[in-house]
């Protein structure tokens, strides 16, 4: 691990600002130089935690007069590197910024510190009939999913932290803090600033505040699970639900190999064939009708032993397998580490790019699942690599640069819900031309000229 | 009417470059100096009719090297001063520019040239079983909608501009061309260029081509209408009917003034009192209960004499009212202009905030309808005045002051969906404070550091 190489009067001024919450030991900077990802670890060279706007300013100001740099860090969750310290610097740990600052139940809204997880916000939820529903699988902090623009399982029906990032507080480069947005539904009061934080990765401001919106809890739940005869027809039946409306809560396609990986670790005995799990919210007139008209198009489709429930504990039943994936992919290779990768492709492709991409799994030797947010066009690879072996990660990296490019000619996107990050910085141009990736330069030019906000990601460094 | 003043030599290449298509009469520049509010005329000293991309970008490469500013031009419906020429230039005609380029149905998403309507698309849409929802009221071009981030009467349901552009093609301030986004429906990759754009009115880039979601037209549709005993037993409907996550389509408060208009202009006979126009899109039993789920709400409110429909011609007989209301609140006054301004709050004060706009309307000897989105919080006043009363000019703009003051200190936003222009440039800073316009002014200054693209707009001439 290399030395932390802090200039010595930056780190006496922030021992001196931050007492124990300024770390230098190697413990602390290599938790702060990880996350989800592969990549790594790069620590920081020091952390600071912080525990209000205004010191994250004061953090901000310090480093920015020594020239040295910033990265926000919240649970470590992220899966592109998005934590990680490629130009060492300070690592702002903002996890203690954890209050429930406002609850707006009549405008169906909240405003929290950014270190608050999803979980935390649906907790302090409890009793107001609504909640938070972007669901990215980790306990994330809301900081962090709007910083990569997070969003997960039932995007389709709730949209992304895109659509429900209402207004944020943010610090600059240069520590001064602004405010962006405002609880209003609706604006068309000058440029965007909020959008525009929301998925800079902490690249152009440090976000410590956020307002997001709330949903009402809906009335009824119901749950469903199907399998079919092959990919092609679990993304027909899934095309289909959309074009009719049907306003699913979620829509997740699982292939046939995590079915395997979750019979053997949820001791079930799933069909082992590409599956759907569906969710549908609204009244109990409505769920019943969601359910029957999507049972409909399954059936048209080939779909087998459609299931759904309506308990809460049948349909947690039903939803375990798809929630234990994850799990039960890493289990696939004992002692594999696991390089998760996402796409994003307009839907009418999606079977397409799985077929495709499916191919090029069986040309390794990997045991790779496919599974992904089907209602979106979004799906994930999870790569089980072992550690010890430089070929298998040869293999992962070129499962995952086919994978880009082949969403890229689909008129898809190289990362539907992860973020760039230090993973996907190579495709950006690819997928938004010289042009555009020149304009983001410009705006990173103007917002943080040292170049002092999570250096080294999303751009690709020059 | 001033002289036009363009640099011989821009005139030249531009006469060389588009012909007939480069216009400097002083009725065509009359037309482009002009929108739907009470600012200007203001024209500019030429107008080009542009035919593509590539001409947009040849005509702004042109005047760049010259200094000389566009403005880009729609068909005018803008109601802030936004296609105004306060210093002068070209006005860039994209009217022109009205091909639907593709309709990808199974995707649900269109890519429309900039001058497209917002009808013509729905024509053109005929027969895919999809349409696009949002609806300003004027048939605006999408390019103009997405410049201003319009909305309408169906966001509550369908969201804003914001929500619903995918990807533009746009011409930068030096005649770069960039393409923001894609087709994918959800995407982490990069920068937000995208909802930057949108919103930016012009300032930042001219839109030429964008990318819309379209939605699958509902298989049933019904409406509803209902009288109220107070503006604020309609808006605690509204909210509750929010609450408890019933997927209204469009609800829609006016006031009694403007029934009491509408009475005269369309001759019916609907009860004097604030009223709230409703429409639900969903399966034939889901807008029955949604019907029944809201008719109850009112009912609880003091609601009189619910009234809901479901065959076509019925809903609109309905509807006709809502449609006919800002022509009706035209005739209050013949020979009057309207000045037409709007807020957002968030919705628990929207009561307050009408009551309040309300009493400030008594203090005036003006008659000024009051209709809203109420769904998202958001009202219109249409303020007529007699153009040779400056005394009613001052009592109008006292109103809009005051009516802006009050959403702001209410969490809410100067416009929620008319934009800034020219009109709402003074509280820009009121409500995102000082610091965030600097961050706007420096992200216009990155991408258009001549001050070259529609100037005058959004921020506040210094």
């Amino acid at each position: 691990m290399t030395p932390s190489t802090l200039p010595p009067e930056l780190a006496d001024a922030l021992h001196q600002r931050f007492g124990s919450r300024f770390s230098r030991g190697d413990s602390v900077r290599l938790q702060h130089g990880r996350d989800e990802s592969p990549h790594g670890p790069l620590p920081p060279d020091a952390v600071v935690f912080a525990a209000s706007t205004a010191e994250v300013a004061a953090a901000m100001t310090l480093c920015a007069a020594h020239g040295v740099p910033v990265i926000p860090y919240g649970v470590g969750s992220s899966v592109e590197g998005h934590v990680l310290a490629p130009h060492g610097g300070v690592s702002l740990d903002l996890s203690g910024m954890n209050r429930v600052l406002e609850i707006h139940a009549e405008d169906g809204d909240a405003t929290v510190e950014a270190g608050v997880t999803r979980k935390q916000l649906n907790d302090a939820l409890k009793g107001s009939g609504l909640f938070f529903p972007i669901d990215p699988g980790a306990d994330a902090t809301l900081g962090g999913m709007a910083a990569t623009r997070a969003s997960g399982t039932n995007a389709v029906r709730y949209g992304t932290m895109r659509d429900n990032v209402m207004a944020t507080t943010a610090v600059l480069a240069d520590g001064r803090i602004i405010r962006t947005g405002s609880r209003a539904r609706k604006s068309s009061a000058g440029y965007d600033l909020t959008r525009l934080l929301v998925g800079s990765e902490g690249t152009l401001a440090i976000i410590t505040e956020l307002t997001v919106r709330l949903y009402p809890l809906p009335e009824a739940v119901s749950a469903a699970v199907c399998a079919f005869p092959s990919i092609d027809a679990a993304v027909r039946t899934s095309i289909q639900t959309i074009q009719l409306g049907v306003p699913v809560a979620r829509i997740e396609l699982v292939d046939a190999l995590t079915i395997t990986a979750i019979n053997a670790y949820s001791k079930t005995s799933l069909a082992v064939a590409p599956t759907l799990f569906f969710e549908f919210h609204g009244s109990p007139a409505s769920v019943e009708e969601q359910a029957r008209t999507v049972q409909a198009i399954a059936g048209d489709q080939g779909g087998l032993d459609f299931a759904w429930a309506t308990r809460p504990e049948d349909r947690s039943r039903l939803w375990q397998a798809r929630h234990d994936a994850y799990f039960a992919c890493l289990q696939l290779r004992p002692g594999c580490r696991c390089v998760s990768t996402d796409v994003c492709v307009p839907i009418s492709r999606l079977a397409d790019c799985i077929a495709a991409t499916a191919k090029d799994i069986a040309q390794t030797e990997l045991p790779v699942p496919i599974l992904g947010h089907v209602g979106d066009g979004n799906f994930h690879l999870v790569i089980p690599i072992l550690p010890d072996r430089p070929d298998e990660q040869e293999q992962a990296a070129w499962l995952r640069g086919r994978l880009v490019e082949r969403a890229l000619a689909m008129g898809g996107t190289c990362t539907g819900e992860h973020g760039v990050g230090l993973g996907k910085r190579q495709y950006l141009a690819a997928e938004h031309g010289a042009e555009a990736v020149a304009v983001m330069r410009s705006l990173k030019a103007a917002l943080d000229p040292g170049n002092l906000l999570n250096p080294g990601k999303i751009l690709p460094e020059r």
